[in-house]
């Protein structure tokens, strides 16, 4: 990798006519000197120059340049946490913040504002977060290689070691434009070196690291090994009861945070795909949390439990284990148990990112326990940054949900924001999709989501379209009428990868292990717990109260509304039922029929997403058209596999030919 | 691994009673330091002392013990080469032999009887060996680790090493004593170092090993990277016709044989899965192999060219590409174009070592070509020697496999062995079951294979039981009712397996890439060729004339019983014919029905070889009887998983219940 060799991504800033380079800055309130202030500033110079294409002069109030305009940095209390008020007009603009974290979000409001061609005047914008803990997960693994990474290796990690470059700092500030407020930078799979970032081989670097991460608001969590007693430690056991694992783990904190004071603390999964747990010893989820949290708490660290907690050696043979219930079966009882520095972490959806699930019913199921939302932006199912899947709005319907937790503030936007429940801590965090690709994301297009991420869990009232705009705005320079075509793009690309995928919410499908392209049957007959049970007449799994009973695991509307086929929403039936193929959908379709339409369909627009892009070549940088077109070839490809092999499967299966006639195999 | 921790395999002579320690050796028109000569000796004595318990005295001739037994080793010129005459009373024993390695196959004669309880006097064997190649092809990596090895690693190559060892020593032992004559000791993908050991980086050790092999009479041979001009020599092309490519191969061979002057020669697997070869510059199979074999025949070396070439990027929507007939494709047109120093080595099947399939048209099919059989002893389709697979049955078939290529001598076994066409070279090869595993095999059982397969290619008239029963003797010491248990055991063991996992030839059915446990699906959507067309009517390949046309490759006779599903043998139906899950077999079961059965059945068998084998707990040592046991184990959950995972795919796919309303899931 050539040390300087990336690009900027929405920091990418175009030159725009008539913005002024010369600025005073005025402090009040605010030490011009503290470190995020000063990283505040650095950006609103740098987009300066960005946007003007001049050197930038910005003085200080008392050396007042008057015929420059001013930049007001006030400290105003009134602000909710890290909020942020700017506004604006001809003389210059006013950031109001009450605390550094907030100001430095007001600076990058503003130079988005502009950036997004608004003028003064124009800038008027007061938010706070929508979420307290607004947190990117890397699953980064020492050795350089990334979990479930498709932009090349690790920034963060190369053969066992840290990486603190040029680089890292320009991912820090991207982070903070976004409005990110944490980054776990290892693999919740914590082994091999990696055990050891909680030792002296590594905190000189690690604090380094937080120290650029400081810079920008932003505080570095580790994932941790919950067998490090055991592998660190040399004790027989992990268990969170035992008085030699506790006193182990109180000198080991204690020795982490006398290095690293400033540590946000840890995001542990246990019990989980094979990682070690409290489960060995007989104790709860809850035991094992509230140990670690305990003792870090002095220290106000906080402890990130992921509630991915499954059996992963499931018999296929088996039907009345439900991987979709884990979650609430394991985490519900304990509700309640959970210490207030301890934050579950839930993800979307019940099985795993696929690309349409049901939302977890721990979501708000939860009612006396901190919980956090994760998504994951690395499309690990949904096409590996080479299909166009922008996933902005399967977050929103996430986060709009209504879980009926709590009349009037019940969607799973309000839950984890901890306004319906008060909690202590709340959020969202996401799998990320970075690498040491050039782009960072390998598709240029995909750090859509990444941006997108960012700028929905600090404010989840924003829309997927507005997001998708903003993006654009930000990264390119398109004439209104082709910015639109890149923002439907955009929006129609989720379905679309839907449509020649997995459909009807039954997920899977994939090539076992990999993930990318199709295998009706390859975790059919898996231990994985990921089946979709079809036969010569049908497909689907039922979890009504006839079946695995998943469905009940929700308040009662959704309870009843998910339990009949009638009244589920048809884009999860297969979650839900087992459907014969000649059930006739909404639209008077047989769902086989459908199966063919939408995977016809889904390669056609998939070739359209193609054309689409063709048509930008005039408006996008040489490097960029090439790189993206190479992935909408890829994308073809793969959505032709998909469209065949799941038609073939189904016609093979069921026998009943297409009404339409179509080549199937 | 220990530098001595290995078993003797079938040369751990057991104690036997009334066997004489005392022996005098006449030579008769041997030199008794002739390397090979040394080695009988040595042989004899080792056994004897195995044998006997006691310390050997043997004796020259000249100074003669009165009380001591004579062995006579007496040239004589009309004994075909490399056969034996053994004859034997009271006072000793006579072997006659026309060559060292006929003397040395003649002293294992002699010691196989008397260890499979044979006694001076009932002795009398006469043998030339039915094949004048007798081939092991090793699978092994330079790097140490074995292709479809499933014995541990390498006891050639270590971390890019040639290993000489004392193993080396017993491996050239193991191998004479069962007839075989050549060693190709890399694997036939030949990449990275082992693309050097035509180089002086491996001279010196491939020399010695050679030296170790010259000491048994075998020769060494080593697989070939076609890519080498370019690779090593730094040429931009490997075209055989190009005078460049030709002169960097005279000097490279040159130099190869004046280091190494006994090489036997080269394997080459040219064009085959990503291999380099002469297509790539519009060549024929021949060009490529002729210009090799011109080159090195001044040194008496011979080029042994693998048919397996196919397109291995094959779409599986296109049903008129047939993998099956490819070998035949590329290789008949060529008939009577290879020089006589080159042999086609052609795999048994047209497929790829499956549990049963056609025989491979080519053989027979060419009539001015040399040709050698080419079968698998490591199980890669056949239960990774952790199942138990008598594979001698199978070879059995094969040999026996009447082509109708010449009236009365047409059989497989006729045209390998160069009795039909009178070519100059013919022969069988094997890839080998070994790894540096304690017990070689795995398995300790897999063992019968390795020794089976020399023992047939060496005289093909052996039955598979014959065969059996001498490993079983030369093995361990049964009492002669459990001899007949263990002997049952393995000629049952092939039927087994291929009752429990794919069935009427149709194969494949594998997990990819790894090829152990099911996958119904599996390959049915990749580039292999390998599809079993299964829908919700029937299930198989079309290859007679209204489909591929593969039957039309075979002479008349087997191309009109293979054309007609009624005369087609009914074990190779589904390799043939597309057929409904309502057709009736022979015995007037359904083939759905036949399906259900043979799997049930063949889960049961297999717990029943389980069983029967922990009957033999008291008559086997105990470490073999607990590997043994071991494998079982997991031999039953693979057939369980089989069992389920196939019968409930197909009644998945058909609906039609089992008659027997066993559970299917």
């Amino acid at each position: 990798m050539d040390a300087n060799n990336w690009t900027q991504l929405w920091l990418t800033y175009q030159r725009i006519e008539d913005i002024k380079g010369d600025w005073n800055i005025s402090y009040s309130g605010f030490d011009m000197e503290h470190r995020i202030v000063e990283s505040g500033v650095y950006e609103f110079r740098n987009a300066l120059e960005g946007l003007t294409g001049e050197n930038v002069i910005i003085s200080q109030d008392e050396e007042k340049n008057q015929n420059a305009s001013t930049l007001f940095l006030v400290r105003d209390e009134g602000i909710p946490a890290q909020g942020y008020f700017v506004d604006s007009d001809e003389k210059g603009a006013t950031i109001k913040a009450s605390d550094e974290n907030g100001l430095l979000y007001g600076i990058f409001a503003l130079i988005r504002n502009v950036a997004c061609g608004k003028r003064p005047g124009e800038i008027r914008e007061e938010k706070s977060p929508s979420n307290p803990l607004r947190m990117m997960n890397h699953w980064d693994n020492m050795d350089g290689s990334i979990e479930r990474g498709y932009s090349g290796n690790s920034f963060f990690f190369e053969r066992n070691n840290i990486i603190i470059s040029r680089r890292t700092r320009d991912y820090a500030r991207f982070m903070a434009s976004i409005g990110i407020n944490g980054v776990v930078i290892n693999n919740v799979n914590v082994k091999d070196a990696a055990s050891y970032l909680i030792t002296d081989r590594y905190f000189d670097k690690v604090k380094a690291l937080s120290e650029i991460f400081a810079d920008f608001g932003i505080k570095l969590y580790l994932s941790l090994n919950f067998a490090s007693p055991i592998e660190l430690g040399g004790l027989p056991v992990c268990d969170p009861m035992s008085k030699e694992v506790i006193d182990w783990w109180k000198d080991k904190m204690k020795e982490v945070y006398d290095q690293i004071p400033d540590l946000g603390g840890f995001l542990v999964k246990a019990d989980s795909e094979g990682r070690p747990g409290p489960f060995t010893y007989g104790r709860t989820q809850a035991d094992g949390a509230n140990m670690l949290a305990d003792i870090i708490a002095p220290y106000g660290g906080i402890i990130i439990w992921r509630c991915f907690v499954y059996n992963c050696t499931q018999d296929w043979r088996d039907r009345k284990t439900d991987r979709a219930r884990a979650g609430y079966d394991y985490f519900k009882e304990q509700d309640g148990d959970y210490h207030d520095n301890v934050i579950l972490q839930i993800k979307n959806g019940p099985m795993d990112f696929q690309i349409r699930e049901a939302v977890s019913p721990l979501l708000g199921g939860l009612t006396r326990t901190n919980q956090m939302l994760e998504v994951q932006i690395a499309q690990e199912y949904t096409g590996h940054q080479i299909d166009l899947c922008y996933l902005i709005p399967l977050y929103k319907e996430v986060l709009d949900f209504h879980t009926y937790c709590k009349e009037g503030c019940d969607t799973v936007a309000d839950v984890v924001s901890t306004r319906t429940f008060g909690n202590r801590l709340g959020g969202m965090a996401a799998v990320i999709n970075t690498g040491n690709d050039y782009n960072w994301t390998g598709n240029d297009l995909a750090a859509a989501n990444t941006y997108g991420f960012g700028r929905l869990s600090f404010d989840t009232s924003l829309s997927a379209e507005q997001i998708a705009r903003e993006w654009i705005k930000m990264t390119y320079q398109l004439p209104s009428d082709k910015e639109d075509v890149l923002t439907d793009m955009l929006l129609r690309s989720r379905e679309i990868y839907e449509k020649y995928t997995s459909f009807l919410g039954i997920g899977w499908m994939v090539t076992p292990g990999d993930h990318y392209g199709p295998s009706v049957d390859g975790y059919e007959y898996s231990r994985w717990g990921t089946y979709h049970r079809a036969d010569h007449l049908g497909i689907g799994v039922d979890r009504t109260d006839r079946g695995t009973g998943y469905a009940q695991q929700y308040y009662r509307q959704n309870a009843e509304m998910y339990n009949d086929p009638e009244t589920c929403p048809e884009e999860l039936l297969l979650f839900f039922h087992h459907i014969p193929y000649t059930y006739k959908l909404k639209s008077g379709k047989t769902l086989i029929q459908y199966i063919y339409d939408s995977h016809f369909e889904g390669e056609k627009e998939a070739e359209e997403l193609s054309a689409d892009w063709k048509g930008l070549e005039p408006y996008v940088p040489d490097s960029v058209f090439e790189r993206v077109s190479e992935r909408f070839d890829r994308q073809i490809t793969n959505a032709r596999e998909w469209r065949d092999q799941v038609n073939s499967y189904f016609f093979r299966k069921s026998g009943i030919p297409d009404e339409k006639g179509r080549e199937i195999y």
